[in-house]
């Protein structure tokens, strides 16, 4: 028997798009015993919401994201605001003994995020936050490649996510759209927007990270606000670079940025090992790069895996080898899991826990890219 | 005001799973002023047909494709079974007034094909073939640029679409999965599947096809049959290769096989000017490469162009640059130029009369493998 | 002990170039046994003749190729001219008892090749046409791997050279640099330049062809004549697909064109097998894409193998893992598989009488071309 | 009238046959006004001396490299032997009025290095250190991109040198080519191996590095000595990571290793400007990817420059359009830019003085890997 699952939806935006999208599209594809149900979603703009709620087919909306958790037919609340946002909203929603999910990054700095993990795990709540990548099937794929010991010792794990698109000076700081530029409502520039990802990743597949030395930057100082108009001095990282020690002993390298021209949700990520390495780009998500260092030596080199066989993580659900997929099927994955972790009683990572984790990584980052020294997690 | 619109499903393999996925998802992302509604299915299979329905929420089924067609709350045909059974089908639902789509190719031949447009003309209803590739963001632009003369005169147009899934002997004809090594059910073997697609592309990118040449072959000549299990003798084409002369005085060469190990939908395309070329891989659909002979020597080359932008042909409507689709998108952005042309009367292309072309292409290709001479369309 | 080969070279043009630096190079990296000495150039006009034996170091020029095949202290004659003077030098070469080399075609037909074959074997001396792209590493490398039987059964085979410097109707035909365009200088157009190379390593990979059916086509009807300034109807052929039927069963596709905007020398080849397909392309020519069937299924694709390891073919002789090598090297190589072929007794192919082969196939494409027929080989 | 060079090499090894290649061929392709000759080369082990000297053309040998200066015939001493000879050899033929070049880099440390520069600079005599991938056509491309103001203000810089070469414990250090292991010999592991191309390269092509904070890493403590036996501690860094401010405010980051599975010599940069982008791969080196910013928005993205047209730096001397050159090519570019030097009076960088910067980099790097601070160069 289905059961259904009343998702109460705080948010408009770019996320709650790509959330909604998941959370229709999950029963088309997956059997998980749950079908979701977009009940109701919160909002301020009440004609943004409006628009939202019919596109979507929200069956009824709020203008205050307490009066959502305050209604008894809510099972969860999904959380898609900005990050100054996230914790207030989960601790009362955890309170009121909904299962919640928040995008990424739990939230702001580690410190504000802690409050979130004690209230869920108090609560005993499911919780999850959406590092949706880690459903990627390729990456999926990298992951029990490395967990299988494919690749052997690891000396390498490296990580970029470069963007273009702030580099006019027009852009502005603040309001729907803009707030990642506004240190108050983001945190952080990049390292919390885009590095956070590099790091979630890169410690599941590689483990922990003890300590990190950071180059951050802000190249253009000064923007006006989105909504007063107002010049105000840009608090946020521009770009950030980071080198990084493994508990294993590998290193580390990361990079992020608004600033590389021609780039424009360039995530790309690799490991090497004694015995093989494996690649993967955010651009090409259907595909894996490996090197396999057991093949016979002059037919080695990296092999193209184009990840659409009915063999390969979450692609038995979609249609047939050659054909792929795009980047709003890790959501619709994430909601998979999310809904097998309530069958199976194990909730899908990264639990609100797992990601405080990231929010430290994130936490020293910054931190480095002030002092000029390296930082221990 | 958004009105509803009751579609009919006939089938519930493959393609009725892609279409229904067009049919559910368009109104999240567009506003075309009307909202498909799944009504009814229609499959002999009860128990197939029960899952299908359930999974994708039809509101009914029905036993008999002619019971559909017989419904007052069905506006819209969807005929999603093998290539053999679209003429009937076509026809009767034409002939009740409902608006009538069929998945490509129109019908096995074009004698086949004929009297189904005769039949919607003469009912006077909306109807279309799911030549679907042509809205893939990435084609649509090709065709946009073609169409604009930034190519110039056109010397070449080639295009290949490789596979490898039936090199195995064990592979068996008929039934469900394999009907498309039946010669009865499918009319012919990778030309009306594979090449069709390629023929229906090229026509609308670069005019009519004056005269083909073709190889065909059937590389393993007996298979049993899926449902009988008996040995039989192959009917279909396993790969073809075609000359063409198009009207424009450009050469064309196509080629189709489901025997190219390490190929599973490798449908490529590539037309050259005097001022230019392009080309496409369905493997990696959110790509166009562009020649463009017009920017300075030393600063020439193949551009590969990322089609994820705000101002690409309909990714203005899903998330933001860099962040790629996938192959479902295409009948999606079928169904909402379908809506469009609801509303503005001009039923979107191909309608059944196009498709129409690309059988006599097929035929006359299937013709000339037998008989080794050029054929006239 | 090394021995001393004193080479005359006919002709001072880019092929006498790419051959000179050949037969300079091959002692500093290969160790056969013989060491090339540029002994004597030979054309007739004078000044440019001057210039090319100095920058080579040719000791002596000679300002008819008779005078040079009449010397006592030349070894070896080496024809870099246009096609319609192949047969009557080597004929002569042959019959002074010089070895003979010369650029491919062998003839411009095979009409013409016939008695050249019979010239140098009724003579017995060691014989080469240089189909210099059978020595690319990465393609001796597929032909070791096919000849292996890696691949198993052969499908399909494709090939094509695209190329775009004709596209102007300004390039004359006739006359130094683009005598190839000059159908009584050429022979043919396209497929005598390039088909040609694409048909030897066919037929070296895949075994003989059987028949062959054409399409060509002149896009430029009428060019002003290099020398004389005389619009002239052009008499080649700019563009050329072929069909082909291999004697092993396969099918050929092949497909050639100076009008493939774009294009510099895109020779590119592909062979698909039951276990596997092999691709190269000259622009990469340091890589071979394998795809591998016998890999576990998650981990299959197109493995690019960079061939620049010490046990792939020839790199052993260059520099070290990583570091690539380019277009002339192939000359090189050829050059040290034809002194080996001294020492050995056992003259490297393709021999003169190989490459008769292949004219047969290029007269067979020329007719089809004009007939619409196949044309058995 | 064409001068002869006459050239002293000290040494056999790898970069001795690059170079013999560079100065053999030179005239083969470009006009310099100069000829060089290889006169003598010296070294200790007799037998591999006269191997080498036979397979290149050496007219005479030398056993000590003092012998080879104090000839008179000989115009240029071409250091090609481990770094720690470079300052000792470099100095006494400066001292002897003899042009040096030295193979990178200059010395093992900047310290042990400045008095190079000053020998030189004392005597007056002609002076280069070989890094030579400035001189590969599609760096040089780069360089008069950025020099032109193509990509305006410069956000980023990134390089990377992977390797995989050492990742086996048994491979040994110290001898005839593992010397590179041996930290007394080199002076420092990747960093001056690797790394300093690529800050030779970063440095030419966007100025001054003001500071640096470096992580290295040996991840194989003991290594047996290759002539020895003995296992010894191992002094080198296997691996480095850079983070870097240069003096116009943009950001750098550097990687190299021999620990990165399944990459050779995979020496890569980018670089990323306010108007465009830039980037190469040494595994293709006749590739340049270049983003155009000025492009209309939606025909924007990478272009792939195939350099082999005329037009492209150097390619004009060697074959035509689309056919690629290799590794060694570069230092023949880098002997026609040496002659010409010689011809205009202006020694073609990097100069000692000019190669003394990158050392001082690289000692910045090795120090900051130690202290875990920043270093100011």
């Amino acid at each position: 028997m289905t059961k259904l699952l009343n998702i109460g939806m705080v948010g408009y935006g770019f996320m709650a798009r790509a959330h909604s999208n998941a959370w229709s599209s999950v029963s088309h594809f997956f059997e998980t015993g749950y079908k979701p149900v977009l009940k109701a979603a919160a909002a301020r703009n009440a004609s943004k919401l409006r628009h939202f709620a019919d596109m979507w087919g929200y069956e009824s909306v709020e203008s205050d994201w307490r009066a959502l958790i305050a209604r008894k037919d809510i099972d969860a609340i999904d959380i898609c605001v900005p990050n100054d946002l996230h914790a207030e909203i989960a601790i009362a929603a955890a309170r009121a003994g909904k299962m919640v999910l928040t995008e990424k990054p739990l939230a702001r700095t580690a410190a504000e995020g802690l409050p979130m993990v004690e209230a869920v795990e108090k609560a005993g709540v499911p919780n999850m936050v959406w590092y949706n990548y880690r459903r990627v099937p390729a990456v999926m794929l990298i992951r029990n490649l490395v967990a299988s010991g494919k690749l052997g010792r690891i000396f390498h794990y490296r990580a970029k996510f470069l963007q273009d698109w702030t580099i006019s000076p027009d852009v502005p700081q603040g309001g729907q759209g803009t707030w990642r530029l506004d240190v108050d409502a983001a945190g952080s520039g990049v390292t919390g927007d885009l590095l956070a990802h590099c790091i979630d990743t890169a410690m599941w597949l590689n483990g922990s990270i003890d300590s990190v030395s950071a180059m951050t930057e802000t190249f253009i100082k000064e923007r006006r606000h989105a909504e007063t108009g107002k010049a105000q001095p840009v608090g946020i990282d521009d770009a950030a670079a980071v080198m990084a020690r493994f508990q294993n002993g590998s290193l580390g390298t990361f990079e992020s940025t608004r600033y590389a021209r021609g780039h424009k949700a360039a995530y790309t990520l690799e490991i090497n090992g004694e015995k093989g390495s494996l690649s993967w780009d955010l651009h090409d998500l259907n595909r894996v790069q490996f090197f396999d260092h057991s093949v016979e030596g002059q037919l080695r080199g990296w092999t193209n895996i184009l990840v659409t066989d009915g063999d390969h993580p979450y692609m038995g659900h979609w249609w047939v080898p050659g054909l792929i997929i795009g980047y709003e099927h890790s959501f619709t994955h994430q909601v998979a899991d999310f809904l097998d972790g309530l069958k199976t009683g194990k909730p899908a990572a990264p639990s609100f826990r797992d990601a405080l984790e990231t929010n430290r990584v994130c936490d020293a980052i910054i931190a480095s890219g002030k002092s000029g020294q390296w930082v221990s997690i």
